[in-house]
Parts: structure tokens; sequence; C-alpha cells
């Protein structure tokens, strides 16, 4: 388990990779990208995707050689061991690749320390507003190094909500109802990009379906700053599993917890 | 009917209007917003929609004395005349207020003329972007005065497409197979700046029941780029009357209408 000067140290080195890894990524842009289907034709991955994740691991592999390393583009088509001991680094290098091909804009960098299990440092960064944003459990939440105010506890009704498309219409926990009753409906298709939005308090609410990748470093900066992160029906999210996870204020979690219990 | 000399005099007076209107807009962002409901509790009206909407107004009966002006604040209580001869300005002074609300991002104002029933000229402004959309029919739509350059012609199930989350719920027109059918769905809660991710090619198509004011700036701009602005069902667009508007790629529009009709 890393003590607070080992992390202070991480912290340090990893947010000038982000910047690096968020550089190159703006760069290749210009070039025109590979993009192949992984699951399903809109589950895509592209030579950035690639290239991130590569230089990601093998930069984690020099500042925390011990550590285990957990990436979207190499674990994806694995079970992942669930063994939660030790330092465990998750890695998404392109959060929101549809939005990134179709759009190049609205996606995200990610990266998480979990220590023993515990939610330890987490890493969104916005690529093309440049920011980003990043907590330390216990040691604040910050944009750019810049202290986040926590988000007003506002209920359902008064808040704008993010649900993802896909499960909006399975509507397996009356994700249809949950949208009525908020004050309003939006999609950003990046897990890493909305839960930003929920940072800020621009919504009081997000919910996907999501791999650990997608959720790992948005839980680190969403519970320092007193948000909940749980599943959509109030249960524990499992760290190296797939989670129906809900990002939301603690009022906007009682108002849904309503609805699907 | 105005001439060309006459629209490129309103082109340059309307630009410089709407940064004096973005730039007040950002600068009452920073006091407290007086906020009111219009007809429901997500139907909103600020102070800064109204003073936007009370400049615009006084500054186009200077430019264009003769002209009939149509706005969001004062029109959207009454039934529209429906006589479109000679110059109509429609304003929206703040697209999108339960985004500037909630957000204080992810929304725009928007301004359009027509002539004799023509769509002429049409400004959307992304204020927090600080980026000016518009067109002038027949010659060309820029950004920043720069040339925009026509979308890919995309298929739905290529394209990520916006639909507004009421109508997707409602699906009077199976508003949630068309989007089953397409790449991705997309949500921003703002016709303005939805609109502008059809013009840059980031989304295929956008579909809302929409006010005037809401469409038509947007419709001057996205047909000057080859893209269709009609009805959901493949019907004209009335311009002083509330309409389910699809603005979208020529492909995009076939696909939906094999779907609704």
């Amino acid at each position: 388990m890393s003590n607070n000067k080992e992390l202070e140290e991480f912290d340090r080195k990893v947010q000038n990779l982000l910047w690096l890894v968020s550089d190159q990524t703006i760069k290749r842009m210009n070039a025109p990208l590979v993009v192949d289907t992984k699951s399903s034709s809109d589950d895509l991955v592209t030579n950035v995707d690639q290239q991130n994740e590569r230089l990601m691991r093998s930069q984690l592999m020099n500042i925390d050689p011990s550590a285990r390393i957990v990436g979207e583009e190499e674990s994806f088509r694995h079970q992942l061991d669930q063994n939660l001991s030790g330092n465990i680094w998750i890695i998404d290098p392109i959060d929101g690749t549809l939005n990134f091909v179709k759009q190049r804009d609205h996606f995200a960098i990610m990266l998480a320390l979990y220590c023993d299990g515990q939610p330890t440092l987490g890493y969104i960064m916005d690529v093309m507003n440049k920011h980003l944003y990043h907590a330390w459990r216990g040691h604040g939440a910050y944009v750019d190094n810049k202290r986040l105010a926590k988000p007003v506890d506002a209920h359902l009704d008064e808040s704008l909500i993010a649900i993802n498309g896909w499960q909006l219409m399975k509507n397996n926990f009356q994700q249809q109802e949950i949208a009525r009753r908020a004050a309003g409906l939006r999609m950003y298709g990046s897990a890493g990009i909305e839960i930003v939005h929920v940072l800020k308090g621009q919504l009081g609410g997000y919910t996907s379906r999501l791999k650990p990748w997608d959720i790992a470093a948005g839980r680190v900066i969403a519970e320092e700053l007193g948000l909940i992160v749980k599943t959509i029906d109030d249960q524990p999210i499992n760290v190296l599993s797939s989670n129906t996870v809900l990002v939301a204020t603690k009022k906007v979690c009682q108002d849904i917890w309503q609805i699907t219990k």
C-alpha cells in the first residue's frame, strides 16, 4: 500500500503523463484514424486508443513497477482477475471513442489508482477543452489544480440528468420514468464528459452500464466532492466488473432509488 | 424586399449586435439570475432572455425600420400573424434557457431574417465557446467568417443523431426506432447547439418539436450547406408555426422518412 509521499510523487508524474498523452492525441487527430470494431458496430477502437494505452502502460510500469495495470484495450477481451490486493492502475485511453471518431470532440482520457480496492487517485482529461479534473482521496478534488466546489445537493425534479441512450430505451431500471421526473435529459456519449458535468453541478446525476475503466477515475473525484457512486438500485460498485452505475447528488440518488427499488 | 447591398449592411450590423449581446450575456451571468416559468416548470425565462430581446428589438428597429420583429419572449403568448410578406426578423434571445440556468453553458443566441417568407440571413451564437455561425442564402455559410465545409452525406446507421428527450419518450414518430438505427444518440438541450453539431458534421441529424425562433436561423445556415430542413415526416416547414423539425443530411432524411412515413 502506497504512503502519502509515494502518492504525491505518483500524482505529479501522472499529471505530466496525462498532458503528454492528451497533446499526442490532438496531434494524431490531424492524420487519418484507423478505426476497427470490437464487440459490435458501435464499439470502436482506433489506433489512437491503442497508442495511448501502450504509452500509459509503459510509463506506469516505470512510475509504479510492482502495480497491476488494467487497460480497456488490452483487458476488454478477458474476464478480469477479481483480486483487489495491492496497487491497480485502471486506464481508459479514449473514453467516448464514437465521439472521438465522429465528432473529434466530447471524449476523455481517464486514469485511476485503486490501493487494496480503495479508490485513491482519479484523473479525467477533457482533451478538447484542455482541462484536467483530478482527486486524491482525502486531499480534495481539482480542475487544473484549482479546488472544485462541492455541487449543490438538489433533487431530481430540479436537476438535469444524463442517461445512456441504449439504457434509456431498454428501460430495465425504469430509466424513462427517471427521465420524466428530472428537469431535463441530456446525453453526451462519454462517461468521462458526463461525469465532469456532474462534478461541476451542471448535471444532478448520470447513469449508464459501465466497465471498470469507464467509472474508476470518476468515482474517486465524485466521492471526494461528496457525490454518491453506487449502482442504480443502491448496491455498492464492484471495481473490476460491469455495473449499472449512478453518479449523483445525495438527493438525486434518493429520488432515483425510490423509483428503482 | 431587401437588395444585396442592403443585406450586406444588415449582415455587418447584425454580427456586431450579436457579439454585443453575447458579451452582455456573459457579464450578466456573474450576477444572480431572475428565473421565472412560462408554460410549464421546465419552460424557463430569465432576466437575461428579456434584456437580450429588448436590446435586439430596439437595435433591429434602427437597422431595418420597416421590418416586422418576432421574438420568443414577446411573442410566445400570442398566436402569430401568419402573413409572411416583407422582412421578418426572428429572435431567440437565449436558446436552451434550462441549460443557461442549470449549466451556464450549452446555450445560444439566434437571429434570422426572412424576406417574403424566404430564409435569407441566419445567425447562431455559441456564447460560451465564442463562435458565431452564420449564413446568407446563396452567399455561403461561415463560422467566425471562415467558410464552413459541406458535411459528409452519411446514412443514419453511420451517424450520431440528436433527438429531444420528451419527443423520444412520447415516440409519436417512432423516434425510438430512429435512435436504435443510428450509430448513437445524443441530447444537448439547445436547438441552436444541436444544429451547430449538424452543421459541423458531428451529428448526422437532429429532430425536435420547435417553435419559429428555435429553427429560423439554423434553417438558413443548414440549407446553405446542402442539409435538409423539413418535418420529421417529409413535409415543408411552416415558418411561423410549431413544427416537428428534422435537420439532417440527405441520406439521414431518407432513412428517417422510411421509418416515419
